[in-house]
């Protein structure tokens, strides 16, 4: 197999260069190889183990597929849904005439589909990302202030992330204020938060290339009774979805654990989204926990459980834990408090 | 032609959003169409002009194709480079049985490349770009200090910038000292500056969407004759590099003019990468300047001039201005000074 994402080749051999693929050949003596260029000879031999290293002056998986074709290997799967039909056709070119036919074989994203569950190594990773997580929510209260922008307070929230190590954060931080807080994509802006009105903070960071992922929502000054109410039926769909986690149950399963509570509140409707996904190199990994989704998690899973309600041109309210998935049920890595936050 | 590539998208309507795709009708009656799904009903009517919205609950290529033949259209051109093996097969699943076998036809990056000549309007937020580049480089003197670590550097740098309005950094910011300044890309890490050696930063903001670039190296402490005569070469090649800069001549043209002038100083063989890239709504555009390059040159384009001569294990400098392309020559858009700064 091929393998050219990225993320699944960083997780196969530890390499962690932009220009990269791995050759794993499968049922044969050779051993897998990674491929890349000159400006990372020293890299890929000090980040690696267990691959030979192969330098080429050209894009990797053209480089690759020419050491395939000198290995005398006649099939070679590949993932369709991270190569693009010009790489495909580049890589088909980099191969004699007879081989290009019937070379490559899609076989869908059988190394990233490897990743969702973690090993010991990766869950004391992410477990580290989210408590990181967890600390700057819990200092970031002094700048969530009426009058602060919202991109103030996201700027607040990643210096502080960066100071404690994060390299980057796993996504465009999410500070969406008084009505902004209805719209569930609502990236920090100009916006300035209200004297009385949620706040939504949805963020994360990436510590030793491993993601996290959280979301809370305060108030700024006296909520009305609908805030309230709306705030503990998002907060009870969030338990429900987390109690609903452990091994063996199915994406749709936690999924309706939680959208359940929120149709019973008659607030399902303004529930637009899905419940939760994966988490690891990446932000988005599977599995889905989604309305019919069919895949069982298992232990060592890591996902978010993230209802919310938006109520258009009012207001809304998201709680987002990332837990991981055991046998016999969840582990909050985000133990931040839930519980109603006024400032 | 169905259009899904996101900065393709925003440059032609001005959507923003995250699931987009655009229906062109070329020789035909109907409207351009905007796909995208209920999360951005409003922000699609908002931002956009001159095209039909289409809301749906699914992915926008796979909507988007729907609508193609619900209009009765029989032939696509899609953008090969930028679509994977599976997004083509799900867009062909999207049609009737029998439009799936001839509808689609790889057409290249007819709308990217279009993107390279910028507009009036384009420029002047290039221009800003690059001057908020500038104040953030000649503002950050005081943090580059021997024993401060790179990633301190490069997050004054990142805050500076995002206070002054930028939504984020175009790549990864790059703060490379003393011996890491022979690495081309070496990211802001946690070594720290030396009391003697240069000092490398390679860092762009995003300002209204479009990405700055700029690369200066200063030194700090006492330098070598081989320090000093390296960093003149390097000036002296990206100068010419500029110099060459005009409408009409090719990218191939404009990286010997900066290749020639390190030939001639016995440094091309440390010259390892091209010598610049267009620059725009993406970071890395075309046209390519590189060895060979045949692409000419317009007036209106903004490229990247960045030679640099990297000694492993040693010191490496690099010098880079960002250029709007116009009839009679360049204009610098990085008018930050180039000439040797000792700290």
């Amino acid at each position: 197999m091929l393998i050219t994402h990225l993320p699944d080749v960083r997780w196969l051999c530890g390499f962690t260069g932009s220009n990269a693929a791995v050759v794993l050949p499968v049922r044969s003596r050779l051993r897998p190889v990674l491929v890349t260029d000159g400006r990372y000879t020293t890299q890929a031999k000090a980040e690696t183990a267990g691959v030979k290293v192969v330098i080429a002056p050209k894009p990797a998986a053209v480089a690759a597929c020419e050491w395939i074709a000198d290995a005398g290997l006649k099939r070679c799967g590949f993932d369709e849904g991270n190569t693009t039909v010009a790489a495909l056709k580049e890589m088909q070119a980099a191969l004699p005439a007879k081989l290009r036919r019937n070379m490559f074989q899609p076989v869908g994203p059988l190394v990233s589909t490897l990743r969702w569950v973690k090993d010991q190594d990766e869950i004391a990773k992410m477990r580290a990302a989210a408590a990181l997580g967890c600390r700057l929510f819990d200092d970031i209260f002094e700048h969530i202030l009426p009058g602060a922008a919202e991109a103030e307070v996201a700027l607040a929230l990643e210096y502080k992330a960066r100071l404690a190590g994060a390299t980057e954060m796993s996504f465009p931080s999410i500070v969406a204020s008084g009505p902004r807080s209805a719209l569930p994509h609502g990236r920090a802006s100009a916006a300035r938060l209200p004297r009385r009105g949620f706040v939504t903070l949805d963020f994360g960071v990436v510590l030793n290339g491993y993601c996290s992922d959280m979301t809370r929502t305060v108030h700024l000054g006296k909520p009305t009774g609908e805030e309230q109410r709306v705030y503990e039926a998002v907060l009870e769909a969030q338990e429900a979805g987390v109690a609903a986690v452990r091994a063996g149950v199915t994406g749709g399963e936690v999924d309706e654990a939680a959208r359940s509570v929120l149709r019973r509140a008659k607030l399902d409707k303004w529930f637009t989204h899905s419940t939760g996904h994966g988490v690891g190199l990446e932000i988005h990994e599977g599995p889905r926990l989604a309305a019919k989704q069919t895949q069982r998690l298992e232990a060592g899973m890591v996902v978010t459980i993230e209802p919310g309600v938006y109520l258009p041109g009012k207001f809304g309210v998201r709680i987002e834990d990332m837990v991981l998935v055991k046998e016999k049920g969840a582990e909050i890595l985000t133990p931040s408090t839930k519980a109603w936050i006024e400032l």
